[in-house]
Parts: structure tokens; sequence; C-alpha cells
């Protein structure tokens, strides 16, 4: 294919106007299709029913240190939950709180923490003036909108395919004693896939920086969910790096199986170091008299152990692999050699990230929505929703049946290349 | 029976000596009972074990508005849950935000929003030189632990059978425009069982504080909570009544079935006005991306509706309405007449107060612990632990078996005698 950039105005005025003759006929359809969030489908919902199953009338509802389930206590979870989601997160079950529904939750609520009481005797952040955070762009969205939402002032560092910019994460956070966290996804990242390299999971752990305060927000949300049985990306354990480097407390890792069971009814966890844990635990039991012991308990009757989770994986990932597999050969068929774009080929994970042309993401985002495909918002990857170059977009494959992704997925290579068009013709 | 103020000295050293070895008895049966917390019972726990099979693998999971309840969103919760909580609570669904499993947090977040960003716009707590709350006493030891770690200065204000002294009340909310909230748990209180009068209430809603960002924090924990079907209090709706008075954003009204269901695995709501709400939401959508909706249709599986849930009330109360009688009956065959404690008879709820002689109930708890019967701390029912007449104990009949309760309530009222009686000896 001819790069569109190599071609003559008339070519490319051609070009465009049989896009737009298809654009119209994709219009007429009426679509009406998503592919802006991370959601599991149907088909992936249904997985879990048994675990509706787990639990019943009938059941032994006493863990197995004979606590009652159903009755009030338990602040930091039951053990046999905390040895499965330690067995998925691969940390020591004594490491890890076991919370409600949310990890989300968690990681707001752990900002909040510091915000109102600072972190392990530290000065609360909302008695400072400015508290600062790295973030590396694209990266997720809702985790901007937190440290937004707080007031934080938020730094963007660039990614690559091995992770953020090292050099950067390491000069800032030396330097500036205001900067107290940063935001990683550090494997299948969201939204590229990517997966931190060694080298970056050890200069985090080695990182030295300006505020005691720092720490490294570490929301492992796809611990384990690869898309293939050969092809899994593995990184090392941060917590595990971190006190073989001397800085144990560093870091606060998230996870949960809103992923693997249900969005929104699954069970959220935190690892950390004992220190930590302690602090954590000092504020949690004024929050709660405990989380929801029923669910817990629903899980691991479930799965039993980490093999059973993980045989469920590979069962999620029977079904959005050739989803993921639709797009990147509807993006291969109409894009590649065109010049016009780039897009990332995870092995696991909820996304694929896509960079257009500078200055076409809002655009092609726009031309989807009237088209009938709801895409990310463009900009949401960047922190306050700005993206520099207006080039990223985070492509969702999983919600949308095979056959409307596949409708989606030409849609959205038709808007690329109409805005592309468009953008190299304006800019002659 | 003599009050044994009117007794001689030596008729006072030789009760107590009866009274010592009595005690020596109990300490040689090895008891070891808990009347500390208001915990249900295993045969309560039982009533909703029926709850374990609402769903199942083959259910249908959607809600009535077409919602997989398996999936991501519905930040406010599911409409058929509004519903019956709103029956419970007496309010409009829309007025309603479901939450996760505990009333508690949902107090938390609300205070820790409070103090990071403010209410409906007025200056965050944080950024405030000095924050009060008026705190009945005495209360749930929970609720002034919440605001004892947000640095909040307690103030306690009496209470009355008819409710907190709405004199003082009136007085200090008009005049301290930092005095933020008021903690109250307007029906069948804890400790006491006490329910709010009509005026209590009338008076509550035509507050006029000095503070615009004043809320009443209305922990209406024990809504559907009676003992008996014909002695039930009832009070008058906070949210509708302070509607009436011009008054609509002066509450925020907090709910649960933990005491109904599952403690900890049950579902919490906040109810407020549609001001409030927005307020609340706003902050929220930052939070979370929605709670439990999976247990939210659980529930309305269950309980079908509030008839349902009221039938499923009856139940517990058949099962802790004999504990409570015991222990009344014991107190009233010990203690009558004795001029050495009085106690409440309540209607609902889960507690009984206690009131011993000044300077007796830190004692006296200190030697039912001795004995193997644990009650919750003395001073746990005032802020900061601070009993001021050191004569307030709560009593917790529901979570010990009948038989194991009767033991303690005996256990408590010699522990009461000796007490007093060294007490009185002491004094003269």
């Amino acid at each position: 294919m001819t790069p569109y950039a190599e071609m003559t105005k008339d070519e490319m005025k051609r070009a465009l106007d049989e896009l737009l003759v298809e654009y119209d006929r994709f219009q007429n359809l009426g679509l009406n299709l998503d592919m802006s969030r991370g959601k599991p489908c149907k088909e992936q919902l249904d997985l879990s029913m048994g675990m509706m199953d787990a639990l019943y009338s009938g059941a032994d509802m006493t863990c197995e240190d004979g606590t009652d389930c159903r009755n009030y206590g338990g602040l930091t979870g039951i053990r046999e939950a905390k040895i499965l989601i330690g067995d998925m997160m691969e940390n020591n079950p004594d490491n890890i709180i076991i919370y409600g529904n949310s990890s989300l939750n968690v990681m707001y609520d752990t900002i909040s923490r510091a915000m109102t009481h600072g972190i392990l005797g530290h000065t609360p952040w909302c008695k400072l003036d400015h508290v600062k955070f790295l973030c590396p762009s694209p990266g997720y969205d809702r985790h901007f909108k937190i440290t937004e939402y707080f007031g934080i002032e938020m730094i963007p560092v660039e990614m690559s395919p091995t992770g953020p910019d090292m050099d950067t994460v390491e000069k800032l956070v030396s330097e500036d004693e205001a900067i107290k966290g940063i935001w990683c996804v550090p494997k299948y990242s969201n939204p590229q896939g990517y997966s931190y390299s060694d080298e970056t999971v050890r200069r985090f752990a080695r990182l030295k920086p300006a505020a005691a305060d720092f720490r490294i927000f570490w929301d492992n949300a796809y611990c384990v969910h690869h898309l293939y049985d050969d092809h899994q990306d593995h990184i090392i354990e941060i917590l595990a790096e971190c006190k073989r480097a001397g800085n144990a407390d560093l870091v606060y890792k998230f996870a949960s199986t809103s992923k693997i069971t249900f969005p929104g009814s699954g069970i959220a966890s935190l690892a950390a170091s004992l220190n930590n844990l302690e602090d954590i635990k000092a504020q949690l039991q004024n929050q709660t008299i405990g989380h929801d012991k029923v669910n817990q308990l629903r899980h691991v009757r479930f799965f039993k152990d980490i093999h059973g989770m993980c045989e469920h994986m590979r069962k999620h990932a029977d079904v959005i692999r050739p989803k993921f597999e639709a797009v990147e050969e509807i993006f291969e068929r109409e894009l590649k050699g065109l010049g016009i774009g780039e897009w990332t080929k995870p092995n696991g994970g909820y996304f694929i990230s896509f960079e257009t042309l500078p200055g076409c993401a809002k655009e092609v985002v726009a031309y989807a929505m009237k088209a009938g495909v709801k895409m990310t918002g463009a900009g949401a990857t960047w922190p306050y929703g700005r993206d520099p170059k207006d080039s990223n977009i985070r492509v969702a494959p999983t919600y949308p049946s095979l056959a409307d992704l596949k409708t989606a997925a030409e849609l959205f290579t038709l808007c690329v290349k109409i805005v592309s068009l468009q953008k190299l013709l304006g800019e002659e």
C-alpha cells in the first residue's frame, strides 16, 4: 500500500471521496456499538455463574479457622482468601488485606487517607502546599481522575514498551519532595498492554525519592489476565524486589477479581510491607468492622486454589482472544503501510492502544461516534484529559460480540483513514 | 429489699463477704462469655441462609430495567434495591444511594469527603482550624471513633428517653459555626434503646445552624429492629420533616441490612436530599465504578418486598426477645430496690443501657472480666472513652446463648452489688 503521505493531493481527494461514501453506508446502518470501556462480555460473565452455587442454604459458612463468615469481624479478610489472592498477586498472605468489591475504591481510600492523615506519621498531604504525582501516559483514566479530584498536580511521564521512562522518573522523584507517588499498571498496561521489563521493575525498587512518604501505586489489575498459553508476560514481583533493595515500604500494590469473576461483585486487595499494613489497619479499623467475608468465602470455594483460577482465566482468554485477533487483523488489513496509525499487540489485559497521526484522535473518535460506535473519549488516557499530541485512542475489544466488534473495528479504521486524509490535505 | 445505702456498715460488710464467696464460685466456673458487642447469634444468621439460594447458577441476573447485575456500572445501586431499602428507611427511592456492605463505612466516607472537599461547595473541614461535633452520650462508640480519628472535637450532649437535650443542641448549633455535625441513633438508640420523640425530631428538622455545612448524621441502624409486634416505637421520618421545615439539606441518613441478613455481607445505604446526593455522586464517581449489585439483587430476590423483610424481622425478634427479657428479669430480681443501678427496657435494637452508682462502671466491667464475662469497655459509650460519671455500661444480650446469657447477667448483677458495696463502704 502507498503511504498516504506519499500520495498526490488529487489521489488523496479521490481516496477521501470514496471513503466518505463508505462512511455514509456505515451511518445508515444505525449502529450502536461500544468499544469504550474494559468490560467483560456476557459470555465471560457466564463463566462465573458456578460461583453462585458455591454457597447455598445448606453450606458450611465457617472458615478453616472456625470463623463464622456471616458475622461481624475479620478486618483484613479471611485467611483462605488471603492465600488465594496471595497466590494470584505473588505475595505472602501476611502482606495482604482483602477489601470489598473495588480495587479502585482501595486506591481512592489510600490517597484519601494520605491526604487526611499522612503516611507512616508524615505530614498529611492536605497540609502541604504542593502534592504531585507522576503519571505514565497514556495511562488509566480512572487513576488520573482520583488524583485530579484531590487537587494533586499530575506530571505525565512517557511510556515505552518496557514501561515508563525511568530516567525521568528517577530524576524527578529524587529531586522533588512534592512528588508523592506514581501510578503504574505494570502488566498488560492500560491502554497499551505493555509489561514492565525486569530493568524497569528493578529501577522502581531502587528509587531514592526525596519524599520519605513517596509511594509507588502499583495497580496489578491484569496479573493473571493472559490471552495466550504460550506468550505470557511475566514481571518481577515488586514487593519482593523492593524488600531486596532495602526499600520494603516503597510500594502499595493493588489487585482484584473484577475481571476474573464479576466486575463490581468480586473481591479487591492491597499488598504492602508489614509497616505499611500496620499504618493502614490503624485507619481501616475506624472505617469499617470488616469487608464482605461471605463473598470472600464464595470466591475461595469456587476457585479452590490458584490453579482453579488459572484454568478459569484460560476460559476467559478463549472468549476474548478471538476479539483481540479480529481487531488486529482488521487494523493490519486496513491500515498497514499507510503510515497513519500504530497499534499495540498485547499478550493480555483488556486494551489495544492506537496512535493516530498527531492531531487526529479527537476527530477520529467523533467520526466513530457519529456512525454509532462509542470509543473511550480521546484524551482520556492522559492527565486532565489533555493528550498533548491528540493522537492516543484506547480500543476496548472485549464487550461487543465478535460480529459487532468486526463492524466497529472496520468503521474505526475507516474513520482513521478519513481524518488522516483530511489532516494531510489541510496541512499542505 | 433494703436499699444498700440504708444498710449499716456492718450489714454492708456481711453482705459483701457473702457476695465475694458467690463471686469465687463464678470464677471457678471458668466462664468465657461475651456481652460486649451487638452481634447477632448463630440462630439469627441461620434465618438468612435462604438468601444463599436466591441467586444460583441458573438464575436470571438481570434487573427489572435490563441491567446485567454482574457487570460494571450502576453507581448508585439497582432500582429494585432502592425501592426495598426505600421502604425500609421510609424514603423515596430517588433519595437513596445503595452502597457496599457497611453503613459505618458510608459514614466514615461522608466525614472524610467533608474533610477533603467540603459539603456543597463550602470550605473543606481540613482547611478549618476547628471542627466540632455534638455527641449525644452515652452513644455509639464507633461513631465517636470516626470523629476522633479525624481530629474533630467532640462535645457530649445529655441523652434522655426522648432523645438528646434539644435546648443544648439548639443553643450550641446556632451559636458556634465550628459545629458541623451531630451523631444520632434516633430509633432504639445505642446503647439505651431510646427512640426520639416527635418533638425531638421536629426540633432537629427546625435547627438553625450557624454553619451552612452543618449536617445531622442520622444513623437509623435499627429502623425495623423491633422486639415486639405490639410495642413498636415509631419516629417521624427526618428527611420529610426537614423538607417540610424548609431544611431539606440538613440531614444525612444511614441504614443497612447488617442486622437483618448478615453483618458484613449486607447492603448499606444513604438517604439525603437531591442537592446532597448530587454533591455526593460527584465524589463517588471518582471513588468507585459501583457497589456490589449482585448482592443487592440477592437481597431483593430473597425478601421480595418490605413485607417479606418485616416478616423476617419477626423471626429475629423471636430469637432475641427472650434474651432481652431474661436480662431484664434477672436485673429486676437481683437489683430492684437496692438503689445501686438503673437500666433501660427497650422495645427494639440491640442493647440495654445500665447505669451504676457514680464511679463504679469501670470496676464492674473489670470484675466481670476477671470472672470470664466480657462487657463493652466502660467509657466506650462516651467521646474519647471518658464517661464523666464512670457509670454507663452497655449490655449486649443477643450473641450468647440464652443459658450463657443468664449466667452472664447473674454474674453481672453480682459484680454490680460487690462494687457498689465497696464504693459505699469506701465512701463512709
